[in-house]
């Protein structure tokens, strides 16, 4: 098996750079200095000179070149760091411009303090949400069978529970470092068996190990924790945050970490949310348990990262008023400024949960002395499982790019009262596949997110250029237009198959792959379309509906709450709509959502096309890998265009003003 | 942990019998008459003498009674049967009548001659479709965790596969005979893994061991193939049933088998069906495959037990032509006359999969040259999993009497060239859990299973009786009566919340309890309701439709074929109907819909009180036992309710008559 380099082509590099000879200029040495020496020797083979006057690149590091320790600069054969985390930053960002070809010539400073990925890997090697085999942290040796089917049950361990692989390790932190990622958590936020343990001996000295790995490339290691735990292995009878043998275990634990991890990140809590522990459940609010566990953390620079994602997940669709889209706002807009200067609140970007379409959740904007980071998903839950080609650049940046009280994309920072606490996470995309990623396409995310962070200017275009130049260096400029084409077209079409207009959630449950309209409709998630033989849609308006527009600033709530102001793509999570009104594209609205699933599917199938006209022109691996991977996808566009189509048609009675087929 | 003793209560009987003395005058001495001799003396400690002077009740073997081997006689205290079987069957039926104070005079033989439970149990102590605990075959001692959750995977088993529990077997035993059921198979018809392996050594052996034990109860022991045996335990690359080396292996399997277990039943077959392998697959039909099998059994006596559930498991909804009820007789009729004197087609009671309500399979009364049983599912899958309360019996009281062909309750035997290669057989619901069926009020569809079998005209109401007796012996006529209503009326009353008018499986997938109203409407299982704006049901007459009315006999098929002359209760089995249609009963469909989900969510609640009223009244097991089950039942019949209606009423728009809340 030869696992894939993803966009950091050694031998394409190598060739490039075999005639130069580098030097380096440092302050100290310290891991990351260390790192860049052994990326420069032992992984690219180059030559490094202690000699200045033979070099002809010089790598520098220059504390006053920015306040910002990880700003960089190449200027031709001089790389400049403001630290050595900077001058590796430089080295991975020159090595990108001498790959496409470009001008050495760039300065550059991340728009983002945090840059973090979350992992959903869990101990017995399965990933919640993983659509790429299993975990690159735990699991078996050569077990790659067991993937995310919805259900989360722990199979049974066996010995170790770490799979030891430090050459993917090494790989993964290279890849990490070169788009900027900076923090990493390793394991679910939902903590099951011994993963409630990783905190303590003797699973801490492993964490201990990797975490030693990624420091050298600029990575903080972070864990999530369970909750319960002062319960489940403190022996303690309670959790209570204000409980003082409860402070007392996590302030134990906590120090013990920095003993064996000296820059250990903190912890990724998920509390009270669909099932797990959390304060509430002793009359306590989070504000209340998340400051516990910072006043632990400050004396070791350490973090508490507390997700926002807390909902009643046993909702009644009885009573229409209920509005899981408010969930987020109500627990947390009170706190705002009664968290530890410590405390991040993590919150996804969305006010539901990663959705195929959603507008910007609207703590973002009103929140104003609290820490944040913003939550994207990396992994495919809801856009196509890495089988449907979904390139999502296009969707992240028009949600970091929309007003909320007068901020935009520096939200998350200048509402944070320490721009340093601040930043973007995602949950990751990555696994034991020999791609990473399940479907090679998949890594432009992966790739895409990283970038985001660093620079909110580039546009999903610029990224996927880079993507596609650095993966397929000796591509034909045709062929690689052909796939640019095809990814930038790839979020739109699948929204139009699936769930336009933000529909919402007519998804398999739990599988979260292919259609079940009302899969989700009677149950207790929340997640409710309404769909009737008139119309479908939730009413979220002040006047008449749930409330949620008003959470917005007066601005966007006034457009929100119209439904002639709203757009169309979010009109359907804003009202209810009747079959036969007139959106603002002209159409009335069944028959927008017939021909948006006609046009779906018909661009599936030219995907399909496009794509098969590319065999020889790029490699044979990735050629088959998404050859395959177009073969199921045409299929589940198939059976969104049907099913939604036939199911509306049975609803609405309306004919498809084309006469195109619906089954009836 | 005391097991039930069901309705054969030891105490109870030992005490009305301890004043008598049996003598016991046989032909012979055999197994059967063995196990007379220890249902007297061990189980019950009465007396036996050898000296007919001293007794006061005398069993007599005599063979001229009847040419029914299995006909017995009970006069006073003399008790006759043809045969050491039937002087069996003969003293069970003694033991209700005395416990019941009834008269001793009954004079019997059984209408049908196979009566057969056929296990689903799995090698690793799941049974597929079982709601009472483990397998009382298989699984590990002191196991009984493992019960159905619709997924269907076999558990990783470590040492011996058989739990050895012989105590549970005899009971067992004793409760089939005494409710003269004479034929078990074992194992779950989808054989996986090492089921595939009960036909030979070392397994075998084992079942032999089972077979003995039941062989004293006058019970044949069956076992389920995997089809495909010749290739995955045979070493043969086919399993081709007219390859000679297939036919060599399996002569030689099945004479090793009589080696062992001289009196074994024979084997139960599902083939081709529902992804499992078959003849199909090397171009032949189902009557070379039985046959072949038959050839083998010949010499030795033994039955190939062939089962029709077959259909296409990969229907696409598109088509509305495809039409799954029609699969068993598309698949057979063509067949008859063709099947060996030793093969009985197993069909089941309808055209669909043991459901809430279905049309009588047409086959019955069709096929006149093939012997058959008619299947029923005694466990309770489709209704109520022994959470809800089901007694079943008018429902197959009704299917059994209904006329195809100008035959009724003995078609099968009839048509069957070898009447006693015919007869009845029900999927069994017993497991592990202390009162055997999970819910004590589940045991009265196993007891009426039996006695429907022995006696096609005892009524529903009799048969309840019967076990009401036996069961609550010490019980007030009151409480009895409670009780009585309570089972009578369950069955139509969970029609009337879930799926009433024969609409179908609107069920959560795989699982098959609680409302999915499109679970399976896109799905592959080929069972749709089409529901649209102006009704729902599927058109299977032969003029619109997809033919299947003209399966039936011209007289049923006229009824069924004229929407106006098909029953209410069938009526959307064969007629897609407008929402404003009017029923026999007076009503609009709709309104029929509202009312009857209005109505089975109050009778529920309605059992609830009553049941709560006999608190002291019976004994505190049975007590709570199903007050847990009603608690369960009443939340079950508000979701199927409350989902329906608003389903419905989304759909049609129609405001119920009565006002009462339908959530919007």
């Amino acid at each position: 098996m030869m696992i894939d380099e993803m966009w950091l082509q050694k031998n394409k590099l190598k060739k490039l750079l075999s005639q130069e000879v580098f030097f380096l200029d440092l302050v100290k040495e310290d891991a990351v200095s260390l790192r860049l020496r052994k990326e420069l020797i032992e992984w690219l083979g180059l030559t490094v000179s202690t000699d200045r006057a033979q070099a002809t690149i010089v790598l520098v590091v220059n504390p006053e070149l920015s306040v910002n320790a990880e700003a960089y600069e190449i200027q031709e054969n001089l790389i400049k760091g403001a630290s050595s985390s900077g001058l590796l930053y430089g080295f991975y960002n020159f090595l990108r411009l001498k790959l496409r070809g470009k001008k050495l010539e760039e300065s550059s400073e991340p728009s983002q303090a945090l840059r973090m990925i979350n992992h959903w890997d869990q101990v017995d090697g399965t990933i919640e949400r993983g659509y790429a085999g299993e975990s690159i942290f735990f699991g078996t040796p050569g077990s790659n069978d067991n993937t995310d089917t919805g259900s989360f049950a722990l199979r049974e361990i066996k010995g170790d529970i770490f799979r030891n692989d430090f050459t993917r390790l090494e790989m993964y932190g290279r890849f990490l470092a070169s788009i900027g990622i900076n923090a990493i958590s390793l394991n679910n936020v939902n903590v099951r068996g011994l993963g409630t343990n990783l905190i303590v001996s003797p699973y801490i000295e492993k964490v201990g190990e990797i975490a030693r790995l990624f420091s050298g490339f600029g990575i903080k290691t972070f864990l999530s924790i369970n909750w319960a735990a002062p319960r489940l292995i403190g022996g303690l009878r309670t959790s209570d945050p204000l409980d003082e043998a409860v402070c007392a275990w996590w302030k134990k634990v906590i120090g013990h970490i920095y003993d064996v991890v000296p820059d250990f990140g903190g912890f990724v809590v998920k509390a009270d949310s669909e099932g797990e522990p959390g304060p509430y459940q002793y009359g306590r609010n989070h504000a209340d348990g998340a400051n516990m566990l910072a006043e632990s953390f400050a004396p070791h620079g350490g973090l508490v990262i507390w997700r926002t994602f807390v909902y009643n997940s046993q909702t009644d669709w009885r009573n229409r008023k209920n509005d899981r889209a408010k969930a987020a706002y109500e627990n947390f807009m009170a706190l705002d400024g009664d968290f530890a200067d410590n405390v991040i609140l993590q919150i996804k970007f969305g006010p539901i949960d990663f959705g195929v379409r959603e507008p910007l959740m609207p703590l973002f904007g009103a929140l104003k002395k609290t820490n944040q980071m913003m939550e994207f998903q990396v992994t495919a839950e809801y856009l196509g499982h890495q089988i449907d080609l979904n390139y999502v650049l296009p969707q992240w940046l028009e949600i970091i790019h929309t007003d909320n009280y007068g901020l935009a994309k520096d939200t998350v920072k200048e509402n944070s009262p320490l721009a340093a606490n601040s930043g973007f996470v995602a949950i990751g995309n990555v696994g034991m596949d020999e791609n990473w990623c399940g479907n090679k396409l998949a890594q432009a995310n992966f790739y895409g997110f990283g970038r985001m962070c660093w620079n909110n200017d580039l546009t999903a275009a610029e990224i996927l250029r880079e993507w596609l130049d650095m993966t397929f260096v000796d591509v034909d400029e045709r062929a690689k237009k052909t796939i640019y084409e095809l990814l930038m077209t790839s979020n739109q079409t699948y929204e139009a198959y699936t769930t336009p207009l933000a529909i919402g959630n007519m998804i398999v449950p739990h599988y979260h792959y292919g259609p079940s309209i009302n899969g989700y409709e009677y149950d207790r998630w929340g997640s409710y379309h309404f769909a009737d033989r008139n119309g479908l849609g939730v009413d979220r308006t002040m006047v008449t509906g749930t409330g949620y527009s008003g959470l917005y600033a007066p601005e966007l709530a006034e457009i929100y709450e119209d439904i002639n102001k709203t757009p169309d793509e979010l009109i359907l999570f804003f009202h209810f709509v009747n079959y036969d009104h007139l959106l603002h594209n002209g159409k009335t609205l069944i028959q927008t959502i017939y021909d948006l699933h006609f046009e779906g599917y018909n661009k599936v199938l030219e995907f399909q096309k496009s794509w098969q006209a590319l065999e020889g022109k790029i490699d044979e691996i990735t050629f088959r890998n998404v050859s395959q991977r177009l073969e199921l996808q045409v299929q589940n566009a198939k059976n969104w265009r049907d099913q939604i189509n036939t199911y509306f048609y049975r609803m609405s009675g309306v004919e498809d003003k084309y006469g195109r087929k619906i089954f009836n």
